[in-house]
């Protein structure tokens, strides 16, 4: 039997220890899943012959060494800033890792050990990072093999709510970690260079810098810019690209209406409110507003954010309850962040039945010896349902094909890494295609933006 | 012959001198001023016999104790961040100590030692914070004590061009650091309360939340919030006070343009611009507008920023020349914030006859068995020539009259302090008048906001 722990036996973990689980007997597997919380790592075993739980405290350094010493290889799902302890012990006992996560400073750090003990650390091998790079590399790849030279990159990616379930003025649903969509966009401006021009948007303009985007045959959604776009342009091998965007995916009139929260400074996590506990929505709503106490909250919120009387996004507001002087915030020191957090889950929480969406989009943009084409690529997939949603699916599944592969001797590449070699990311594309992660591509005119040759 | 060191000869010290070496004959003083720049020290020591000048770099501790050892009390006028190392030899050796700067977390941690020593650690003793504490003391006291409660404290400050000199759109030149004022209100939201009501204005709305004030004589000013008037609740002793802001004065209309330069981006200084060294004006201006090659760089800020075109303040920003294509940034790996402060000090910098003035103004609210009153109190002073101007003045003159206090045993309470006893305030408020530094109170009707008794 080989040995693979997994630590952390969150939401987006489902999908990646059925998978792996489904493959126990042929592959002689046994999993361990280890979780701050027994009962959590019991119930995702589902009474699994080949499974078994354990309390991991990834803090208990006697806990993490006992765990990552007998496995064979360990996947991380804890959050990203945790994995690194655990990144130290798989060097020190010689293990495989697996995380879904960006590559930090401190792991890259542990590379040269790594690569001097023929350790395979997979990292960024989930949805976003992970099958943005997988299938943005296909293309990319498949374009410089027939000499094309690539002229833009753009990608896109959203979790959203499935349309079956859509039932708010919101079009939007929490499938993900709320704090991170509150906080989305925060930490400094976003970066992207667009035919050889740089530029910058800040925080506070990012919600009203959308572009549209028409996906085949599931209509037009918004994108909004991520905060560096540049670094990619050396990851991909594209470091003279002339135009390098990512964003991330909304339905249409998301952001615009986001964009009010950002201006009253209610998504800031910096300080706490004076006395948050006791006040109302409505208190909180007030308290981002000028003193008037002749006028009500909700002209001084339509006149301060200049929202007409007719504008369909006062609706939205509305729906949210955020005027409501009898419900209570009911938090301690709690942040701005933090209270609209909770605002919103008691509107935007999946019900039992929901199921949620991952859109991903391309655009390639290259030149050859017969002119400029464009290639867009597009992935819809929906959830099943609570458990095995689109996003653990999306998720879990390429981190649970990654490791059976570096398990089996055939990702074999030492080091630490993202999924950028074919060797990984081209049989895990092909095996995805299976439980429904599906690209569409189609050639399009290529449109750029330089209409008449002036920059601008 | 009494020693006092002064460290740090910057552009504020130079009336801080004057009054020294005035009275250093008939006060037996001789004056020791320390700076990086031993040159820099000789000139701002004018020849007089009274004082000498010595090269000391704050960060070699020899310098520094020696320096610090030879004097009977140390006044610093180093940034503020530096202060501390200064402040660690005086307990050390067992010298009083002179700062116009707030009273840092390590600073504070001193004071026990301090007190124990029976040391007098002066802080805040400036302009602002400094003048601030000292006028608005005297006028609180003076309502306390005739049993009135106070309702309302509003204090505003600015350092503007007087009426002379002032020759440009914005009615504005950096008559202080100009880095300060481009990062100004930076740094986390701004707090205040307004008739029990806790109000936040994030840094991205504070230049559109200004509100006027009219000042007897010199016209009519805006003001914005400072960052935390909370603060000072505990510090003038109003912890119960419904009403407490303090704010910013600039002339009316400089808030409305700055906010561009907000909402642009332009004055953030987290992340350096890619090549900003060969960059134009006009390309700076445009990394922070959407891509749109065949519109013009104006149409396109106009239209972003929704600058109409009757709107004055287009003016402004052709007056600074920000769309000027030859125009080149010319400085390496510059932040937004250090490219808009050059492209601003082309146009802000004090011209050589330029004078500069201050403008304080407090309003205080209370109550007594007569009812509500509102008093009004504010200080406008004019600097002389560049030298001498009133930022020099208003910052040194009460740092000089407070450390000859000091030496006479004037000012005998120990410890880490700011101005707010009346032993401190009441003798240098009375003559800081001998030098121009006059306040003007007048009793207004009490105005408040509760104008129909509904909360807002």
């Amino acid at each position: 039997m080989r040995n693979i722990l997994i630590i952390g036996a969150g939401r987006s973990s489902s999908s990646l220890i059925k998978y792996l689980l489904d493959k126990s007997t042929e592959e002689n597997l046994h999993i361990t899943i280890g979780d701050l919380s027994l009962e959590n790592a019991k119930r995702k075993t589902n009474d699994h012959p080949n499974a078994s739980a354990i309390k991991l405290n990834v803090f208990n350094s006697e806990e993490r060494e006992n765990a990552i010493k007998s496995s064979d290889i360990v996947i991380s799902m804890l959050p990203a800033h945790l994995h690194i302890e655990v990144a130290k012990n798989c060097v020190q006992f010689e293990k495989h890792m697996v995380t879904a996560s960006y590559i930090s400073k401190e792991m890259k750090a542990l590379d040269e050990e790594i690569v001097k003990k023929g350790l395979v650390f997979m990292n960024e091998i989930g949805l976003d990072p992970g099958i943005d790079h997988m299938s943005a590399m296909e293309v990319i790849n498949k374009i410089r093999e027939k000499g094309g030279k690539m002229l833009l990159f753009e990608s896109f990616t959203g979790g959203l709510v499935a349309p079956e379930s859509d039932n708010n003025l919101w079009n939007y649903k929490f499938t993900w970690n709320p704090r991170n969509v509150v906080l989305a966009g925060q930490g400094g401006a976003s970066k992207f260079i667009q035919e050889g021009t740089y530029k910058y948007i800040p925080y506070h303009k990012l919600f009203r810098r959308t572009e549209f985007l028409k996906i085949n045959g599931s209509g037009t959604f918004e994108g909004y810019a991520n905060r560096d776009s540049l670094k990619y342009r050396s990851i991909y091998g594209l470091d003279d690209i002339p135009t390098m965007y990512r964003g991330t995916i909304r339905k249409v009139g998301f952001s615009r209406a986001w964009n009010v929260f950002v201006q009253l400074g209610m998504t800031d996590d910096s300080y706490t409110i004076e006395d948050s506990e006791n006040m109302s929505y409505r208190d909180f709503t007030n308290s981002f507003l000028a003193y008037s106490p002749s006028d009500s909250v909700e002209l001084k919120f339509r006149s301060y954010l200049k929202i007409d009387q007719d504008d369909v996004m006062w609706e939205k507001f509305v729906e949210l309850d955020i005027f409501n002087p009898n419900k209570k915030v009911a938090l301690q020191n709690a942040t701005p962040a933090q209270i609209l957090q909770k605002i919103l889950m008691d509107s935007w929480t999946l019900a039992p039945e929901d199921k949620d969406m991952i859109v991903m989009h391309h655009k390639f943009g290259y030149e050859d010896e017969n002119g400029k084409h464009q290639i867009e690529s597009s992935m819809v997939i929906k959830g099943e349902d609570q458990t095995y949603t689109a996003m653990a699916k999306t998720v879990g599944l390429p981190v649970a094909m990654a490791t059976l592969r570096i398990l089996n001797g055939e990702i074999t590449k030492p080091g630490v890494q993202l999924p950028i070699n074919q060797e990984v990311y081209e049989p895990i594309l092909e095996e995805l295609q299976d439980f429904g992660v599906t690209f569409i591509e189609k050639e399009v005119p290529y449109l750029g933006y330089n209409l008449e040759g002036i920059r601008g």
